[in-house]
């Protein structure tokens, strides 16, 4: 039951690596979940990472996995692969709190739509991770895993701190602002969120319709393109999600490029205010790059991006959060609380504009994405800030979250005080392969394995 | 140039026949148009149907299509058939002023895309009708050709006039509230909303996005249905339109059923405040149909429909009224004014709830659409009422604009004083087929042709 050598920082194996030794027999799943256990037992006192975790629930997934595969009947994509799931997700019979009083010993009688793929495909329910109170700005229990005083970012911190610390290889989250682009970019992994409507949302707690948007958590692009791609798909519940094919996301970002990709580089609204060492990381980076790499502009239009997108979740969080705010307003967080107040008084026109806004900014967007392959930015405004009191600053992300973008981060960049930075990649609305892609690539290039 | 004789009340041609005498030859376009002509030259001046109408533009299409058929071009489905279009349908190099002061003189550059597919299938636009003001509450000029002290109906009070009165023998119009169904009613004809977002809206006047629905106007159903296939469709651009083949609506409505249908009579909210002569020739008519209708309830939640459709359209119209607001304030009419500024006190929070309500109501109504073919119901309260200064009331429509369902009212009942009302059948949300086909079998039955 000791720590396996793949799980441990030094010489970690990739998910892919992971996922092809536990098909092919050379890996137990259970040998594997053991070491996640050990990790997940020794740090957790420390990280904070869980809000509900049972070792002998994942054991017990474990050894019916394993005896699958030795009786030979076919195996999942995910078969034998740990994630962890942000407490928003439903599971049947398991608490899912969603970070909040009123929900506590919540236990749902039915599974998400995506723990549903997840089980189908073979993957392991490690448990489910911390949440910042109803995904919003209230901070939950968890610490950064690379310096304990530093906040993990949010609101999906107990899956990117999981997934950073080698308890579990792979986690879900959620972004409605930056809630998984920040958290990945703090906890120094790769975090995924993809074109809005690409995963469906049924079981998972809505706070913003218009704007949440699930996302992945793994060490690599590869990594989460193999497990994104597992939950793609449509729902008639959601009425965000299309019926169209799936992409190959795991294919396409196996796939060398056919010539090295192009970024652009954007210095968002907030950029003045960020982290210089963040400015001198992003102006070495983009030297670097060479002829990979030129600087747009970003129109104008994207000034009031942060602003309305702000509208249209306050709005809908007031309204979807009614039933905590009627029951339990007196133990709801003050970021909570507060959100909730201005939300009900936003005017149904300014709703409607604000929701009519994405249409300019991706008018300008699609332009620009035709002269690169993808926009290249920061992920957060610099590394985890100190203390755990405040989940950081999700300036960088809520743009995009608004356009409905796929956007990656990558652990790329690192702060003087030892800390990660993400580097953070935008594609084309609905080209989430392309830019799995180009993500891989740049890892590969930072990497010194890309040519 | 004389009035055709098809064109007459006492013994008119249906439209299936004049499209066929027109496909085969037997009936030249330039003919009927000027049959068309001839009656609108006569009769306008009185009914006032027509906010836009030059005959030699019709003249021209017609001698066009004519020349293309002598010459054995493939003809469109809907060849030499003049077609009226409510002034807020955009027609290219013709003008569309949505009935108010800000859009006098206005052309646009652009055919709305049902115009496209009129043109495309050889119709001809016989010119625009009046609408009231942004097809809101504030009446136009045209009066009942009934007689012609009484309202029309609104808003599509020009096309179900001219379509009544024989100046064409097809319309479009919309409906938001009750702004097809009813002014059918009252001008005793048939009017046809198809389910919502069956018709792409692009390039007609959007006064609430989540209602507005396009409609047609016809003397039977099977002519409602000829014309409303050609407009079914999907449009990128309009967002509620999908991907989906269009339903055989002319077929479905020329099919006999394979057994004769049954109607759920359903006595909506208003009833009781409705006319007295309607609750009579209603209790006549399920009466007379026997074993084919019996009464159902309509559930409570149905109570509160009302209000929260009239949310939803105040709002969306403050909001995509506003630059009629912001430059013609104090040249709108005092409907459209009030509408506007009670849209601008709308929350957020209450727009949201409203938009959910459907939900509710279409899970009752899909349970009650098991046990019929179609729901029975008065499509308006009563006959036209007196006076042209207003439209009439919308109550027996609004609850199923905002459901969604495709509604159709057929010319089958009249009141002492000679004028006609309608009886509305509703059916399942995407079967408009089956509903043209019970409304083409309740039709010939009461006109005595059905077996």
């Amino acid at each position: 039951m000791g720590a396996e050598p793949q799980m441990t920082a030094s010489a970690p194996l990739t998910v892919a690596e992971l996922r092809d030794r536990l098909a092919s027999g050379a890996l137990d799943a259970l040998t594997l979940v053991e070491s996640c256990i050990a990790r997940i037992e020794a740090r957790e006192a420390e990280v904070g990472a869980w809000a509900w975790f049972d070792p002998d629930f994942a054991r017990a997934q474990a050894r019916t996995l394993d005896s699958y595969r030795r009786a030979g009947r076919p195996l999942g994509r995910l078969h034998g692969l740990p994630v962890g799931l942000k407490d928003v997700i439903d599971t049947k019979g398991i608490p899912t709190e969603n970070g909040t009083a009123r929900d506590k010993d919540r236990v749902p009688l039915r599974d998400a739509f995506i723990v549903e793929r997840l089980k189908q495909e073979g993957a392991i329910i490690m448990g489910k991770t911390v949440t910042t109170e109803l995904a919003f700005m209230d901070p939950g229990k968890t610490a950064n895993p690379h310096n304990l005083a530093h906040t993990p970012g949010g609101s999906s911190q107990g899956s990117a701190a999981a997934v950073a610390d080698g308890m579990v290889p792979l986690a879900i989250g959620t972004q409605t602002g930056g809630s998984v682009i920040r958290p990945a970019s703090y906890c120094g992994v790769t975090g995924f969120k993809p074109s809005f409507g690409a995963i469906p949302r049924r079981g998972v707690l809505t706070q913003s319709p218009s704007l949440d948007t699930i996302g992945v958590f793994a060490s690599d692009p590869t990594g989460a393109a193999l497990l994104a791609e597992v939950l793609f798909g449509h729902d008639p519940e959601d009425s965000a999600t299309e019926l169209a094919p799936a992409p190959a996301l795991f294919a396409q970002a196996t796939t060398a490029p056919p010539i090295p990709p192009v970024f652009g580089f954007v210095r968002p609204p907030g950029w003045e205010d960020a982290n210089p060492q963040l400015h001198a990381a992003f102006d070495e980076l983009v030297a670097a790059l060479g002829d990979q790499a030129f600087e747009m502009p970003l129109p104008p239009v994207f000034d009031a991006a942060a602003a309305q997108r702000k509208v249209i979740n306050l709005a809908e969080m007031a309204y979807h959060y009614f039933p905590y705010q009627r029951d339990t307003a007196d133990q709801l967080g003050p970021e909570v609380r507060a959100a909730i107040e201005q939300g009900n008084a936003v005017p149904a026109r300014d709703y409607q504009s604000a929701l009519d806004y994405p249409k300019l900014l991706n008018a300008a967007l699609e332009e620009m994405l035709t002269r690169c392959d993808a926009i290249l930015c920061p992920a957060a405004t610099g590394p985890a800030p100190r203390g755990l009191d405040s989940t950081g600053d999700p300036i960088f992300n809520g743009l995009w979250t608004l356009c409905g973008t796929p956007c990656i981060t990558l652990p790329l960049l690192t702060s003087e005080e030892g800390l990660p930075m993400g580097v953070q990649l935008v594609g084309t609305k609905g080209n989430d392969g392309r830019l799995m892609r180009s993500a891989q690539w740049l890892f590969n290039w930072a990497d010194g394995t890309s040519q």
